[in-house]
């Protein structure tokens, strides 16, 4: 009849309930990763399968789809991103979950995958107060159900990072963490009121959810780098990961999801559109499947071309990711930019597959693919940039400048925006350029990669002969001191 | 100009190509795990997409939709199934990779994304060679790709299996690899030489590909049991991981995937269908937008519906799995069958929201739901069953029988079954039974697993009370076994 004694549940219940603790928790990220890339991405769909009469000029009709699908698609990617990166704060605080959380988390879910509905209706009803109401509203869910999540697991300490459950200031990390999560839907709230009265303003508040973060960052940037260096904060309190605003880990499985859905939307058009119906075979072809299947030959030639795309520019997100230790909240930011792009891929997989015959339409299908190429890679080099300013903390010893692999990854990162920019200027010089070539070229690329690594050897077994030897020696022992702090990061 | 010293070269390869090796291993996996997730998954939208006109009886286009694109959708998902066991025993055996190995992968991946385009021929053109003979030179052409990423492996072996790195009969681990990865391959080139013969012979060969490692583990068992225990291959050889097919993570893994993706289909189905014109918003209902989203009502509520239902069958998999610790062959394939039935939601939810009005079809389309949802959670159930006949390798201390969370791990694995046969059954009795009812029972049932945890701990508690002190005694000292050696795993 005795009742357990009290201090000894805690330990019980988390050796129970939780069994594989920590993981537990990794795996409720992973899926909302997956949860969040896919919805994120998803939205492209409607813009990709909006369709074009061939004979209206391709021109008009983008401008036409800018106007509202891409725009939906662009705003719920930026929104869930910033969801996303709420999530990932939040579960920097929480790091082991139980039941009772893991189904606050499915309901906050729930909710952010309804947000791209509400996104919908605001572009089809843009004057109507309804859409940014009911996305305000939504917005507001997801703040409260998140708090909750946050005052849930501080009556529960033991669910807390580590260093939050040693600290003595438990309330100070517990407002922090609450002030970061409520700060999209309080802007939500008060946009959510406007609508009724004054839709610009609820919009512009909208606009703040997405780049109120950034802007608020970039203006305590300024003032430290101009004012001085100037912390209200007791610098004491913070611990690493409240200034470090994103996981690697994190940013890593939402990247790989958006891939991912993309690299698999292609093959589920290809599954829908081009299975030749059964009676024109017998009909048209005289029940020759191959004839008729040869005449989907450049819709095949623009999937495989689009996965190697996808593919190689997810290869070389990988090894970049590879070589970076920390993300920053600048690299995130880029990171998003290039996921967008990335996301853009269907649409322009569907204009060059669309438009495979020789027409005006033709030339501009190639250059919007190689515009959204453009984009994603460049953004992504961009991530490699911002790392190089903050090298020693951002890179690896080996991929920082001077270090073996740093040429390579240079090499790497400027493949895409070079050929992609290299085959924008060709198709304003020669009009002849047909889909066919552009998919070749895209299948060709990631031979490239192979010949670029025996060039860039070349080229450095070229520089090291040139080298005088006291050189080299010193380069030696550098090059030994790189390999020894990487394993001493291995082991 | 000297060279650098041979031995020195692996290890500085490693380090510096490398970087976080196996933490370079581990996103490849999970990019492969999501990709192949989501291409088993994907297949079910031209099922869910089929349009059934409203006088038709749906017992009748069921069928017709059996007849194709669900035997389509069920191969592609048991194929890329069987893709996927061998991929994850491949990277059992190779563990850190290097950029050719990478770039392998996706080359390999680019080929698996293909196949359910092949499986679409075969469907609709069933009695002409062309369709398996594709999928079939698929199938060779990833064996192929397969064999070179191991061939490649154990001629750089600082990227295998430490273990396999230091044992003496690497080749013997090259030639078991080999023929597990080549079995399918051999199959399917079979398949491809008879389809131009006999087609029949082909079909099964390719029957074969799916069920082959399965009834030769059965053959073995049956001999292993009744025949008394033959092992011809000396033990020694085998280390742990060779017996062991799956490795948790990746069933993990690709769950997620499948999951996520069936919960994100839907919300793309919503937003394509089910946002109102604005014209027919001005003209029916004098521009009042709430009135229009009115009439959808139903589908939101199915959405919700469907969307709690997968998100709670993945909380039970999710705490499944927390307790597991080793996933067995027939957990594998238990899994399969479950998620084969998960990727049949959006069918379900497409029914439902489809046949909003009271008809026939509506009862015909709350049984199809109640069905899927029975498999899908009657097979999650006999995973439990299946690691409970080797509970001592398979499950954690406190999940065994007798453990502190057995008796709510059975309660939480039950309700599903429970509520969809008694719904089904329900069905049958009451004719008058509506969609809406039926969803909101499914936005319902979260509540009932907090309720369960309360039931089954008045349950355990009532249970206590009635037990002698004794008894009650043993009883603490167990408990607190069961706690210390999962303090331990945790440690």
């Amino acid at each position: 009849m005795a009742a357990p004694s009290p201090p000894s549940r805690p330990r019980a219940l988390l050796a129970a309930e939780l069994g594989g603790g920590t993981q537990a928790s990794q795996r409720l990220l992973a899926y909302s990763d997956a949860l969040l890339s896919i919805i994120a991405t998803v939205m492209i769909l409607p813009v990709a399968h909006t369709k074009i009469h061939p004979d209206q000029k391709l021109g008009e009709s983008v401008q036409q789809l800018l106007a509202t699908k891409i725009a939906v698609y662009l705003m719920t990617f930026l929104i869930v991103t910033v969801a996303w990166a709420a999530h990932v704060r939040l579960f920097q605080v929480i790091e082991l979950i139980d039941d009772v959380l893991a189904l606050l988390n499915l309901a906050c879910m729930m909710l952010i995958t309804f947000l791209p509905y509400t996104f919908s209706l605001m572009a089809s009803f843009p004057d109507v107060p309804f859409g940014i109401f009911l996305f305000s509203s939504c917005a507001v869910i997801i703040g409260a159900i998140q708090a909750l999540i946050v005052v849930y697991g501080f009556r529960h300490p033991y669910l807390l990072n580590l260093e939050i459950q040693e600290s003595e200031n438990q309330e100070f990390y517990k407002y922090h963490i609450l002030r970061i999560i409520l700060r999209g839907p309080t802007l939500s709230f008060f946009a959510a009121i406007f609508s009724f009265f004054f839709i610009p303003l609820s919009y512009m508040f909208l606009g703040l959810v997405i780049f109120f973060p950034h802007v608020s960052h970039l203006i305590k940037w300024f003032k430290r780098k101009f004012l001085g260096h100037e912390e209200e904060v007791p610098l004491e309190s913070f611990t690493v990961y409240l200034t470090e605003p994103l996981s690697k880990e994190r940013v890593e499985a939402f990247s790989d999801g958006v891939y991912a859905i993309v690299a698999t939307l292609l093959i589920l058009d290809i599954c829908e559109d081009n299975v030749p119906d059964a009676k024109e075979v017998k009909e048209k072809y005289h029940g020759h499947l191959i004839n008729a299947l040869n005449e989907f030959g450049p819709a095949f030639l623009a999937y495989f071309g689009s996965f190697v795309t996808i593919g190689l520019l997810w290869f070389v997100h990988h090894s970049l990711f590879l070589h970076v230790m920390k993300a920053t909240r600048l690299m995130g930011l880029l990171n998003t930019f290039s996921l967008a792009f990335i996301g853009g891929l269907p649409l322009a997989y569907q204009l060059t597959s669309d438009f495979a015959e020789k027409s005006h339409n033709e030339i501009e299908a190639i250059q919007v693919s190689c515009v959204t190429i453009f984009f994603a890679s460049i953004f992504q080099f961009g991530i490699w940039i911002a790392a190089l300013f903050y090298q020693r903390e951002t890179l690896h010893p080996f991929a920082r400048y001077g270090g073996k692999e740093h040429a390579f990854m240079f090499a790497k990162l400027a493949l895409y925006p070079c050929v992609s920019l290299s085959v924008f200027f060709l198709t304003c010089i020669v009009s002849e350029l047909s889909t066919t070539i552009f998919h070749l070229t895209q299948i060709i690329v990631p031979f490239a990669f192979l010949v670029l690594r025996l060039l860039v050897r070349i080229g450095l077994l070229a520089l090291r002969s040139i080298m005088s030897l006291s050189r080299r020696r010193r380069n030696v022992l550098e090059e030994e001191e790189a390999c020894l702090s990487a394993a001493e990061i291995l082991s």
